[in-house]
């Protein structure tokens, strides 16, 4: 019989190099606070339970593990002294309990189930995840012999040897739950920083004769994240994966590395995305959409053959269907737009619904803000807004209606009406020339009224 | 003498790996479909004839030959098969036969040359393509002695001898005319696909004693494209060529890396770029002019020392004169700004006509779309457009005349004439507060109805 | 007793791979032209003097030197004749002398400093700034015995054991005030060009048994700018530079890639900075200040916890207080925003003062320029200016008031009072089809037209 696997997210860790208000593992990375990377990663794994360990006052950590219990290490003594505060919301758990860190948020959940599988298959007590690393200098060392790891060198405790070694701890580690309290109730803090270290699970288990694993993972999936600098780090080589996949999946991207996804952005099979376009979360973009250049698109579906931008920007909690245009210096919030509908240019469409194939004209704003509440516009199928109008919501426009360019509709617009709310054009003859010397006349006198007051 | 050099350009490949409903070798880059980098490359040789290879049913490909002829290969045969299917549009031609592939777009023309001269110099039958290769491994060796091309070893046939060797087979090649038939009717399919390959040629030749060559060109000329991550990677390739060109044209890019270029775009000395700008077709620049950050220009010839964005952007077919001024959030669509005139802040102009030295207030439309049809407006020298103003096309403004801001202008404004149209402004004193109050009032209650509803 | 530095700043080299017709050192990077970085870096050295070297005619360049004086060196004979002539300007000077090249503008304060001490410690007659070469071919090779620079070997003259040296002459010297003239007076220009180089004060030195010495920098400070293409790579070192300090500070950039500074912006720690934003020059940010994706933003103190973009365009001389909110396509231009005010969708606000948490509806245009002078619109604390309005400037709105959407305000409104300028709408039943009818008409007669034309 197999039992199921525990997660503990070790989360307690000070984060002072991030200069930051803000704890280290709620800066977000596509998107997505750093733990949360993880806690996607171990979900899909389908533990029985999952447990974070907290430090104290971390209350926005807490509430991050949501609905995930949290355990609050109390003083700051080291990875062993967090797993072990953990163990107490695992009591009676007798499956492998797998130990990950929040901070590392390019796990993946591949190569933890390498890890519990090989754990499982050897029947070992310990099992720890090692890299081949580029420059192993800082790192312990794995020193693994006849497949069994036989111990964890420090490097500054390694000898020559051992320093050619280039197999890595990455610190995460699978212990068998039936011996984990026993295990980490044995290591010891007799070092230098007298903190109790995880890692030393391996040799109390060496020591009572149980078996000890090694599993490789790529380097790259444990970097870890200490400052904003290695925070941009792991934004860029997430970025990197994402850009791979969406190509691999068959969009095109015209300068990959100018297109920031968010951790859940969908795009289909030719999907065309020019240089510069941020999705923000919850995009899905159809199949045969083009996003063209200078884009920010957040909390949005987007339909089939679509044409959005540049210089588009859609916030949640939008939906844009089938044969949208939506164009420059155009901006969406809360608003539907229905199958052919257009707005290409300079416009603001807030709250709004605007039906099929109907056109918004450049200029256009929705008002649907009147300092206190937020009021929707609603617009049918086949209307015709002239340019520069505004809609003061709430309003609805009737279909195939049409509101003339530069009018200030207030009231509704019956279907099939013509709306006008604008002043009767006047032309004075040959006022132009008098008008101006005036203005010049008064820009002179500021000019001079100006320099007196210096 | 000196017979012409014909081309055959094979385009009959399938692309799979794209996940396209495109053919892959239109899919662009720098602006151009794929072909087209090719087809440019190789005309830049004056073929005397050229002559495409196309799968079946790929209308759309042997359209983007046009105007030369394209011959259909029937069945997926190989490369072999490819270019004897085009010899039957090559009845006739004694000159070399040059045989390129659509989906390398980053080809030369000089490389090319120097393949047609060296196999002319040394009247050899077949003359191939090759390149000093970072990892040799995937490719086929060169076998090169004593100046001729002794044969080709695939990859997997390769002794560990060969396997050393760093000169691969580009698949490019060029076939001495008269012989073509010849060679290319005796290559074999008797290998594991059961295809015809080209590359046998030099086998062929070589076996009936005539001469092969080698010639070398850079690795980087010779990327095919066969998936979305290649074709992102000769997008990079490109635009890097395309940036060095135009710095040392004497342009300055702030972030090389951040400006992409059509491959037609041409920018003079003193043209300054900043960050972020994409030039679609059709563009060129003038000396003294500045583009600035976030614009997206396509279709225009731009002046001397003018000003664009930043976040501009001009669509075709537009015409920038000197010392024009186009500001932030600006869009021109087929729009003419003669010398001087300035549109600085949040406009749209299109199919505009713009005075020398005229100014176009912030906010302005060029209401040009009834839904219909697309009317021109046409304002006149030193003419002085008022903020938000919605000029109704179509639409003539006479020089030095004045519409104030805020109006809907729907006739023509004579020369020097001062144009008003809209409503004069009312105050209600101390009606403010109630009013906010209705609207508090107004906000709450539907507030409630909404969680009522919920 | 210590004797104060001088610095020679040489200004006086052509620079025709530039194609420009603006003197190389002032061309810029990070906002400031490249000699200004080189003039901050000696400047902060506390020179008793600092003098230029320009070219004759260079009167751009002299000014750019302004407070400090400038010698024109007649004719291009090489550093040598340079440095000797800025001596005349730097009679009477007994410390060390600094000879610094305009056109590196890497370089930093404290590699100078080292430069300088070494030759105080050593009381060395020249002191030269060395680095070891990533390839050194290009560069003469400083051969040191025994913490002496015993001679500077040009690469063409190296043997093959002073081939294999990596230590090479950056051309940055240090020379002992009071053997100055007598050194530079010593050197000759028995060469190929004819010119006299500076290098060769350390053969006149040690020829006259005095002592010289080499001091390591790094070799990225050394950079030259001779080319575009250098430029744009001296403008990408000091970026990374840039980026680097700022997140090292605590901010975060979520791509460093794509955030340019100006070399004298300021973030504080918590300040977030999404991709594609442009720091011109003047800039500080406070702490918990978001700067979203899509930003050009130049001449501004920006407070705490504001929020700025995406597609936000702040142009000097503005003053963003605390808790402002500028949305997408928002421009503004020498105006303030008062604590909490905003201004979230497509406006322009031109020299305007806007009060504390007034809001500012979309598509609102300060309307401050009349085509001679450029006018102020000051909006009172807690105002609500409705969307798509027209400020014709000069304006002032009171405390408390409402602006009406849709109205153009030309005089100044009191506070608490509602303004209106707009007219009332109308509504035409039915009658949006016989206008469409109309239109449709006049479109397909345009059409007919057009190609009669053709």
């Amino acid at each position: 019989m197999k039992f199921p696997v525990a997660v503990v997210v070790l989360a307690a860790g000070a984060s002072t190099r991030m200069k930051s208000a803000v704890p280290k593992v709620l800066h977000p990375i596509a998107g997505w606070p750093l733990m949360r990377h993880v806690l996607e990663s171990v979900t899909r794994l389908k533990p029985a339970r999952l447990v974070g360990v907290v430090a104290p006052g971390a209350a926005a950590v807490s509430q991050a593990f949501f609905p995930h219990p949290t355990v609050v290490q109390q003083r700051p003594l080291g990875t062993g002294d967090a797993a072990k505060a953990a163990l107490a919301a695992l009591k009676g758990h007798r499956g492998p309990i797998l130990v990950v860190y929040a901070d590392t948020p390019l796990i993946t959940t591949a190569t933890l189930r390498k890890l519990i599988e090989a754990c499982r298959r050897d029947k070992a007590a310990v099992g720890v995840l090692g890299f081949k690393a580029r420059d192993p200098s800082p790192y312990g060392r794995l020193i693994v012999r006849a497949g069994v790891l036989d111990r964890i060198v420090e490097s500054k405790d390694a000898d020559e040897a051992e320093r050619k070694i280039d197999f890595c701890n990455s610190g995460v580690m699978c212990l068998d739950g039936s011996l984990a309290a026993t295990l980490l109730g044995a290591i010891r803090n007799s070092n230098a920083k007298g903190e109790f270290y995880l890692t030393d699970a391996v040799a109390v288990a060496r020591g009572c004769g149980h078996r000890a694993i090694a599993v490789e993972g790529d380097e790259a999936e444990f970097q870890g994240v200490n400052s904003r600098v290695e925070l941009a780090m792991a934004e860029r080589a997430l970025q990197r994966r994402l850009r791979m996949a969406a190509m691999e999946a068959g969009a095109t991207l015209t300068d990959p590395e100018t297109v920031w996804f968010s951790a859940d952005t969908r795009l289909a099979a030719d999907v065309t995305v020019e240089p510069n376009v941020r999705f923000g979360l919850g995009v899905s973009v159809a199949s045969g959409t083009e996003i063209k250049a200078f884009c920010d698109i957040e909390g949005v579906r987007i339909g089939k053959h679509a044409r959005v931008g540049p210089f588009a920007r859609i916030r949640p909690v939008s939906d844009v269907a089938d044969n949208v245009h939506i164009g420059n210096f155009v901006e969406l919030k809360a608003t539907k737009m229905r199958r052919g509908a257009k707005a290409n240019h300079l416009a603001y469409l807030g709250d709004s619904d605007i039906g099929d194939a109907s056109n918004i004209g450049a200029g256009t704003i929705a008002v649907n803000y009147d300092g206190y509440g937020k009021h929707r516009t609603v617009i049918g199928a086949g209307a015709f807004i002239g340019s520069n109008s505004s809609l003061v919501a709430p309003l609805r426009v009737g279909k195939g209606a049409n509101v003339a360019a530069g009018s200030v509709i207030t009231e509704d617009v019956p279907a099939k009406a013509l709306a006008l709310g604008r002043a009767r054009q006047v032309i004075k003859k040959g006022r132009a020339d008098p008008l101006r010397a005036k203005l010049k006349t008064r820009a002179a006198e500021a000019k001079r009224q100006n320099k007196r007051q210096k």
